[in-house]
């Protein structure tokens, strides 16, 4: 038996959903993958709050105490925000720590230095969760890509906006109204700026872009409109004549072979692969040379859908990455 | 640079596609993989035949002059029908080639046997292009079952029957004429027995159905229903209270945990994952545990899209296996 040592940066929703899939999965990962996944270490902001079921040997609010643990092969980081997230992986990188992350924010502007520093460190980055969920649509893209090209992606990376609209049109209920019930179902945060205004998308499409095509267009230039002048009567109008607002941020190369971006609502007809796509989830559609279009539809948020890709993320690690620690 | 050989059995539409494709690819896998992939030998019922931009010394009737040749890493295997498909790839998996298949009749019946035979000799069995074309249900299952559990399988796995369903509705015409324009357009065989009887769909969903549980129902206690009997009248009496016929196969265990399968026509409402699948694609909707339901949507069949995932079910291998022949 491989004994793997891991720890978890952050223990809110997300950490709280790892930490838990990884104790119900332990047995099942010893069987199916020959590794005891032990959780060492935890950083919190404050080591002296009690967390039911959490030993308090576990909690830490040092980096240098989680990067400390002898056999550390991975830790999952479920922080909100550029920093301190970002200075932490750039540390467990440089201890030769594989990194899995949930943080669209920090990884749209750092994952490719990322990403190089841990090729040149002999480390992996594993990012499925910062973009559209549970969604697979990093690994899939990653696949695709090594024979593929894709040419052009659009997706519903919001679904708080997308719940928004589609309430809207189901209920007839004005912006507002909608944006109070996304609130009390706990969809939408007390200050929605981020999921209204395009800015959360904006993240998850960028981090697609550098994937898809290895680059990102300038920030500044990316056109990012959110929902919020969409009135009840103008998805009213769309909807008698069977069109259907969706809150869209695609990404992809002009005929010059320039990368263009855009993040808006767009009026789409039923031949449109996301105009189906209702609620709070996600979908992704991906325009390819040899396949075709490939649509990808799932729950774009939550405590499990989140936390279980990021133990995938990490059990496709080790399939690909047999050195390990051997007791 | 490593040098790699390559092996393609069988040299209709999708073999041809493989041949392309490792053609267009061949400078970009050595930039970026780092090897050089080379087809060695192509496997042929007539070596006599000519064929454009395809050197006569590359086609062979044999098995054994396929699996003679030094260093070969990987066939790809692009025949119609049980045998003589699963003697040549046992036979290539104890010459410890890696195996790459889209042949989904055979592999319905000896997947397992084929796999397990693979451990066995350190090698691996690429079978995406089995089921549901160029949309990658299978990596994408792989991937998360490490950590989810799939509770259910629910597909649309024949783009003929779907694209015949399709039509009845949005031309208002009958089966019969539907099934003419799908012949016509080079959608449907002369003989459409196995794609309009759920024959094909059975045996993609036999390959879902192991993957996802470890085991098959017994293929006698499977109900199978194609779609031939179905009405214009029926078609246009569901439209009209919003509801539409899709040829679903599913799979899942019930309460007690003993597996169920069926396929066959069922009406389904604007709230099911299938509802908006239209024309030619397939697509395939995934109940898990932790992340919710996942549907994936893309072209079911193609020469180019069940090319590129047969490439890519390689790509994938040489990521997980580094050890190759280097010169």
């Amino acid at each position: 038996m491989t004994s793997v040592k891991v720890a978890i940066l952050g223990f809110g929703t997300v950490g709280e959903g790892i930490f838990n899939i990884l104790q119900e999965k332990r047995e099942q990962f010893k069987t199916q993958l020959g590794i005891d996944l032990d959780v060492a270490k935890i950083l919190v902001r404050d080591a002296t709050k009690q967390r039911v079921g959490i030993a308090n040997t576990l909690l830490t609010e040092s980096i240098d105490e989680v990067l400390a643990v002898p056999n550390l092969d991975v830790v999952f980081e479920a922080i909100v925000g550029e920093e301190p997230a970002y200075g932490y992986l750039d540390k467990a990188i440089e201890h030769h720590v594989n990194v899995v992350t949930a943080n669209k924010v920090m990884f749209a502007k750092f994952g490719q230095v990322l990403q190089e520093k841990a090729q040149k460190y002999g480390v992996q980055v594993g990012y499925e969760a910062t973009t559209a969920g549970g969604v697979p649509v990093i690994k899939t893209m990653e696949n695709i890509l090594r024979v593929n090209d894709v040419n052009h992606v659009q997706g519903i990376l919001n679904g708080t906006s997308n719940y928004i609209l589609t309430q809207m049109r189901t209920e007839g209920i004005s912006f507002e109204t909608a944006l109070k019930n996304a609130q009390q179902l706990g969809y939408a945060e007390a200050d929605p700026y981020n999921d209204v205004s395009g800015q959360d998308a904006f993240k998850k499409l960028m981090i697609l872009s550098n994937l898809a095509f290895g680059q990102q267009p300038n920030w500044d230039d990316v056109e990012v409109v959110g929902i919020s002048a969409i009135t009840l009567q103008q998805v009213q109008e769309a909807d008698a004549k069977g069109q259907r607002y969706r809150h869209i941020a695609e990404v992809g190369l002009d005929e010059d072979g320039y990368i263009f971006a855009k993040i808006g609502p767009q009026l789409v007809d039923a031949t449109h692969p996301l105009y189906s796509i209702d609620g709070v989830d996600n979908a992704v559609s991906l325009d390819t040379n040899y396949i075709g279009k490939l649509t990808l539809v799932g729950p774009g948020a939550g405590m499990y859908p989140t936390a279980s890709v990021m133990v995938e993320d990490y059990a496709d690690m080790l399939v690909k990455k047999p050195a390990l620690v051997t007791i």
